[in-house]
């Protein structure tokens, strides 16, 4: 049987994401909640944690391992950041001990590129990446991590080159909610990454990047010229900001250079039909999978 | 003395202004007010008119002309649209007549493009274009006008031959206030089109529009690390969508060709700050002055 070795948590803006681990991560228990750091802020971080580890009966000798938004400035204590380039074992070695704690808790800190033309920042996905790639990986990949501010990871021989963040899934939203596109949008059904109208859109912006704000307009005036139906215009807007993402991505590396899309559900399905439309070779790990990896190979070097 | 010969009516979503013209153009009387469409739409088209009249005081028998949005299908009578590739006298042609008024009441059409591709539409625009244009002007001019949603028009000798809608406005508003950037923005104070670091993104994103949504993200990633000021994150955040813009624009159209930017005021100098950081040739009409001059053209056309 499986003796439990640590308590893994993927503490986020705004969820929260524990597992109970053997040493081989083997899953004994789970427990997912809404109490991201914005809510931790509030009602403390220490008694968020302990509720969940009194829920499942954790072993009170057992340590913690934290990585995301818990170890940003205004988290539970500050992590702070590895600068690339950076090797991935750089980041175990940055872990953080909480002071107070009867138990062994510790928070990973983030990456941080600190070039002034492009600086740049990640708090959780460092450990994703740690638990999608194997150090025996050479050669160079690109790591695709979809979401509200999606991040593009150039990784080479195990060690973390560069990266950007594009801010897609947030300006979908604010485009789709709070301006005059969303009356276009308004009563879109859902829609596959295989649907013509988001097809199209990403092959057309990847195509023509800088005319993105003027096609998101084309949501109102296909509407008004060409009665352009509400999901197709939902398609086409998410069409627009994928494809804008994929373009920057490829700007700063090879076309060629296969991708790795770390994605679950309905967004991973987007981009992988957009990379699909686009001809790119990609292949896919689970998120969840990947952080939860990343968390024990983490804890299986800090606790050995 | 002047006598008055027409009323002109630029009556957009959100403003509505009224000017007392003589035949040469005389300005005899004005009126300004937040009674756009919007508001237009409850209260009554046709009272919101007469009581600006009897304001001024404006003979019973005098004609008035319309541009704007009262010519939208939600607006006060539809006036349609005239497609492009069009001559810009093609518009005066197009006005059509408010039934059921005593007064000769006439709304002028809007323009649109109806290639599958890239649909748009303009409705106020065009009559700006009408007054910035002489009849006589020969070759090819890109005509700017910044707003919520700019405009760039194609001219060659007299004529339209497309046209592209760009979002800018209405992106900058929803970025700076609805997403995660509003702290980075929160407390910037005024600054112009000659401030570094909004010339600096201006180039940064002509050059690398691909990586507008990216470079969005450095005005959190900026502070977060270099402790980027509000002012100039703002500012930042408005050289990227201009830039954006501008490099749209361009690309369906030669570089050289000279530039007319209809703008004034605080906006317009933002543009005339991104064209000389670009190294691009262009020339000034106040937009007041243009819609005003429009009208008055096309007025003297209608009413001989």
């Amino acid at each position: 049987m499986s003796e439990p070795a640590f308590i893994a948590v993927d503490w986020g803006t705004t969820s929260f994401r524990l597992w109970l681990l053997s040493r081989s991560g083997a899953v004994l228990a789970e427990r997912r909640s809404a109490e991201g750091m914005t809510t931790a802020m509030r009602t403390g971080f220490a008694d968020v944690l302990q509720a969940h580890l009194d829920a499942i009966g954790a072993p009170a000798d057992l340590p913690v391992l934290v990585c995301g938004m818990a170890g940003a400035r205004q988290g539970w204590v500050e992590a702070g950041y590895i600068d690339v380039p950076a090797s991935l074992s750089a980041v175990l070695e940055g872990a953080v001990r909480v002071p107070g704690q009867t138990r062994d808790v510790r928070i990973l800190p983030g990456l941080a590129q600190r070039d002034k033309g492009a600086p740049d920042v990640m708090r959780g996905e460092e450990t994703q990446l740690l638990g999608a790639l194997s150090s025996g990986d050479s050669g160079e990949k690109l790591v695709c991590m979809p979401g509200t501010h999606s991040k593009w990871v150039t990784v080479k021989d195990g060690g973390v080159t560069r990266f950007a963040t594009f801010m897609t899934g947030e300006l979908f939203e604010a485009i789709s909610k709070q301006t005059i596109l969303s009356h276009a949008v308004a009563e879109a059904e859902a829609f596959t990454g295989e649907h013509e109208a988001f097809t199209a859109a990403v092959r057309d912006i990847y195509a023509h990047p800088e005319l993105a704000t003027n096609r998101l307009f084309t949501l109102r005036s296909g509407q008004l010229l060409h009665g352009l139906a509400a999901t197709d215009a939902k398609a086409r807007l998410s069409g627009i900001m994928i494809g804008l993402e994929i373009a920057g991505a490829h700007s700063q590396a090879k076309r060629e250079t296969p991708v790795v899309l770390i994605g679950s559900g309905a967004l991973g399905a987007l981009y992988e039909g957009a990379f699909t439309a686009l001809d790119i070779h990609y292949t896919v790990i689970d998120a969840d999978d990947a952080v939860r990896r990343g968390l024990l190979a983490a804890a299986n070097a800090i606790w050995p």
